[in-house]
C-alpha cells in the first residue's frame, strides 16, 4: 500500500470513529503533513483520494470538508420514483399479501449471524435498556403483586402526561386525554385503521410505503392504493388529489417524518396542504411518526396533527426506535376517534403490561431521554453519512441513492437491470443482509431497490459486505 | 354471643384458613368437647349451627365433614340455564356489543379500592411473581442488547418446546411446530377467530359466555349466536346441532374447562361429541383453555384437541391465570390454520416481547411451577368451599350457584326479581364489586344473575361484604 492510500485510509477511518464529524473541516493539508510526518505532496494525494471517496469535499479559500451526505445527496442522487408516474397510469387498488415476503425477509435475518444491512430495527446496542431494566426492576420490586387491571387502556396516566409533556415542548398540539398506550406503533396502527374504515374499502399508502402500512391494510382485508412520493417533498398531493377525485377512499395512511424507506422529511407547508385536502374530503389521515425523534436536523419537525382542526389526524407513535424496542411501548393520538381506538385496543389486546409502561414513565422523568437522544442523532447523523459515501464508492454507476433527513435507513435504486430479490438471495449466501424493495410495495416499480440500514456501527466488516454487494450489483447490472 | 356461637365461629374459622379442607372430618363432638372445654351439649350445638351454615354435612356413623362445594353444590343448586331453553325459542344471531359494559366494569374496580369479588383476574399475589422477575433480571443483563427481531413468531423456541411437554405430559397430543406464542390468550382468540371466520359470519358461543369471545366477535364484525349451555355438561349439543341445520355456522367458541362464568369440566364424552359433531360439518373449534391448570380434580383435564382428528380445533391457552398475569404471555395451537394465524401474529403486534418470553421459559424449565400449582389449587378449591357456603349463609332464599370444578369464579343465580346492574351499582358505592351477568351475554337471561371472585384469600371484609351483597340481594327481590 502507498503512503497515501495509508493516510487516506487512518482518515477515512477517524470519519467513521466519529473523529470528524459531517460538515467539519478536516486538518488542513499543512497541519496533516506536520501531524503525520509526511510530504505536502503525499497529503495532498491523500485527500483527493478521500474526494473521489465522497468522504470529504473542497471548499474554495476554505479547506476539505468532511462532506454531509444528508445536505448534498438528495441534489446529486434524487432516485426516480418509478417506472409510471401516477399522473400517466393511473394506480389500482389492489388487495394486499406482501407479509409472508417480509416474514420471511426478517426470519432469515434472524437465522443468520450475518450483517445487519437489512434489520428494519435500529442497533439495540445504542439503547439505556440498562437504565429502562434499573427502573423495571424498582417497579417489580416496589409493588409485590402487580395487577393485570392497573393501566387499563387508555393506559398509565404518568406515562400519557409524560408523552404528552414531550409534544408540548415541541410544539405539537396535544390533549393527554387523547392519547391511548398501545403494543408498539403497530398495534396503534393497526386500531387506528379499524376504526376509520371497513373491510373492502380502499386506503392511499405512500409509493413506497412502509410494509407495516401494507400489513394492516391486509390484516383487515381492505384494498390499498399506492400514490407516487417525492423522495424529499413526500406524497405526490396532485396525485393523491386525482386518486380521491376518481374513488372513495376510506383513509391515507402516511409517514410525513423520515419516512420508511425514503428517509425525507416533508416540509410543513406540504404536510399543511395534505391535512388541508384529507379534511376538505373528511378523510381521516393515519400518520406514522415513529421516527419523529430521530431527526439530523435543528429541531424536531412539525407533524400532521400541528396542522389538524378536524381531529381526522390518528397520529401513531412509539418508543422502539428510540429508547427500547424490548418494551413495545406504542401510542395513538387518534383525534375524533378516540373512544373507537381506545376500545379496539380494549377488545384487541385487553391492556398493554403495565410495568413496561411505568419502566419508560419512571425514565422519562427521571432519566436522561433528551441526552440519549442527542447522542443517538449524530451517531445515525455520522452514520448516514459514511454509507452514502460506501455506497457511492463501491456500487456502480446508475446507482442513486435518498439523502436521510432523520431515521436510519437509506434507499438504494441499482442499475434496472438488477434483481433486488436475486441480490437479496446472494448477499445471505455471504451472510449479508438487505431489504429488498418489494417489501415496500404492492407494485412492481421497486425490484431494483435496496434498503439498507446504517444504524449499526461502522466496521470493516461493514465496509466489506458494502464493497461484496456493490460487486454483486455490478456483476448483475 | 353465646358459646356455642362462639365455638361456631372459630370453627368456621379454622375452615377458612385451612385448618380443615374441605372433605376432611373434624373433630368429633366428644373430642371437642374435650379440646375447648365445653358441654357435649354446646358443640352439637355449634355443630348444628356450621351445619346450617354450610359448612359442615354430618355423615352417617362418620361424624361431620367440611362440606365440599365442588362435589355437593351441582346437584343441590342446579342454575337454571334462562328463562327460555334454546330448543323452544329459537336463538338469534346478533351484532355484538357487550364491551362498554365490560370496560366501565373493569374501570371501576380499578377506580375502587374494593373488595374485587367482581375482578374477572385472579389474586396476584399468589403469583411467583418475585421468581420469574429473578429470570427476567438474569435475562436482561445476560443480553445487553436484546433485539426485536429474535423470537419472532411463532415465538421462543425453548418456551415453545416448555409448553408442549407439559402438553405431552399431560396426554394432550401437541406439535411443537404448531404452537404460536402471542400476547395472552386475548389475542391467541381474536387471531384464531380472524383466521377461520370472516366479517359478517355467525359464530356460535356458549350462553352464558366468557366476555372475551363476544369482544372477538364484536371485533372482527361478526354475529354470535348463544347456544344454552349446561352448568355441569356444558355446551348442549343437541341445541348446537339444530342451529347448525337451520344457519351457517363459521365457527364454535368454547371453554371446555373450568368455564367463565359456569366453573364446569365439560365430561370427555361430551368433548368427543361436540369435536365429532362440528367435525362432520367442517366447523372449526376454538377452544379457550386458559384456567386449563387450575383443576380441583386429581388430573389436568383433557382438550377439544384430544378428539380432533381433522385438524379444526383452534386451542388457546396462556400463563395469565396460572403463572403471571403482567408479562401476557399466551398461545394458540390452530390446527390446520397454523400458517394463517402466525401471519395474523405478525401482522396484528409484530411479535411478542422477547424477555417475557424466555424469562417464562427459564421459569418452566428451572423452576417450581407444579409446585405452585398444586398450592394455587388447593387455595382456589378451599375458597371456593368456603364462598359457596358464605352465599348459603348470607343470600336470601331462591339463590342458586354453581359448582365450579375448577378456576376461581362462582356464578351466582340471585331471585329473579333483582336487577345485577342496579345491585352492582349499590354494591359499589359501598366499595365492594361483583360481575354483573350482563356481561356474559347479548341476551337479557343473566340480568338477575352475578360472577364472584374467590382466588383472593377469605378475611373478615370478605365476609362482610358477602353478607353485605346479601342484605342488598334480599332488599331488592
Amino acid at each position: 500500500m502507498k503512503l497515501y492510500e495509508k493516510l487516506a485510509d487512518e482518515m477515512t477511518e477517524a470519519v467513521r470513529r466519529g473523529v470528524f464529524a459531517a460538515g467539519e473541516r478536516i486538518p488542513s493539508v499543512r497541519q496533516a503533513s506536520q501531524q503525520h510526518g509526511v510530504s505536502i505532496k503525499t497529503v495532498l494525494h491523500a485527500y483527493a483520494l478521500l474526494e473521489s471517496r465522497g468522504i470529504v469535499e473542497t471548499r474554495p479559500q476554505s479547506g476539505y470538508f468532511v462532506r454531509d451526505a444528508v445536505a448534498t445527496a438528495a441534489a446529486l442522487d434524487e432516485p426516480r420514483l418509478s417506472r409510471q408516474p401516477a399522473a400517466q397510469t393511473p394506480p389500482v387498488a389492489a388487495a394486499v399479501d406482501v407479509s409472508r415476503l417480509v416474514l420471511s425477509t426478517l426470519r432469515s435475518i434472524r437465522a443468520h449471524d450475518a450483517v445487519p444491512l437489512g434489520s428494519p430495527y435500529p442497533d439495540p446496542s445504542l439503547f439505556p435498556w440498562r437504565r429502562i431494566n434499573q427502573y423495571a426492576n424498582a417497579i417489580a420490586r416496589r409493588h409485590a403483586s402487580w395487577n393485570l387491571i392497573d393501566d387499563l387502556p387508555p393506559g398509565n396516566p404518568e406515562l400519557i402526561r409524560q408523552i404528552a409533556r414531550r409534544y408540548a415542548e415541541n410544539g405539537v398540539p396535544v390533549d393527554p386525554d387523547e392519547i391511548i398506550i398501545t403494543l408498539g406503533a403497530t398495534e396503534a396502527i393497526n386500531l387506528s385503521l379499524q376504526a376509520v374504515a371497513k373491510p373492502g374499502d380502499t386506503v392511499a399508502v405512500e409509493s413506497p410505503t412502509y410494509y407495516a402500512m401494507l400489513h394492516a391494510i391486509e390484516r383487515l382485508g381492505m384494498r390499498a392504493i399506492e400514490v407516487a412520493t417525492h423522495p424529499v417533498h413526500g406524497i405526490d398531493i396532485e396525485a393523491l388529489a386525482q386518486v380521491i377525485a376518481r374513488q372513495k377512499i376510506a383513509a391515507c395512511m402516511v409517514m410525513p417524518n423520515f419516512q420508511n424507506p425514503l428517509g425525507f422529511q416533508m416540509p410543513d407547508a406540504r404536510k399543511q396542504q395534505l391535512v388541508e385536502l384529507l379534511a376538505a374530503h373528511e378523510i381521516p389521515a393515519i400518520e406514522n411518526d415513529v421516527y419523529q425523534e430521530l431527526y439530523f436536523g435543528e429541531a424536531r419537525p412539525s407533524t400532521l396533527k400541528n396542522y389538524d382542526t378536524k381531529g381526522l389526524v390518528l397520529h401513531c407513535a412509539s418508543f422502539s426506535k428510540s429508547l427500547t424496542a424490548s418494551y413495545r411501548i406504542g401510542w395513538a393520538m387518534p383525534g375524533r376517534y378516540r373512544t373507537q381506538v381506545e376500545k379496539l385496543k380494549f377488545l384487541n389486546t385487553l391492556t398493554t403490561p403495565s410495568v413496561p409502561q411505568v419502566a419508560v414513565a419512571d425514565y422519562l422523568r427521571q432519566d436522561g431521554y433528551d441526552r440519549h437522544l442527542r447522542h443517538v442523532r449524530k451517531v445515525y447523523r455520522q452514520q448516514a453519512s459514511i454509507m452514502t459515501a460506501m455506497v457511492r464508492r463501491f456500487f456502480p454507476a446508475g446507482t442513486r441513492m435518498s439523502a436521510p433527513q432523520g431515521g436510519y435507513v437509506l434507499w438504494v435504486e441499482l442499475p434496472e437491470r438488477v434483481d433486488s430479490m436475486r441480490l437479496y438471495q446472494a448477499a445471505l449466501a455471504r451472510s449479508i443482509t438487505i431489504g429488498p424493495g418489494m417489501m415496500f410495495s404492492m407494485r412492481d416499480d421497486f425490484r431494483h431497490f435496496i434498503r439498507l440500514n446504517y444504524s449499526y456501527p461502522w466496521t470493516a466488516q461493514t465496509e466489506a459486505a458494502l464493497k461484496t454487494l456493490g460487486d454483486l450489483v455490478a456483476r448483475m447490472a
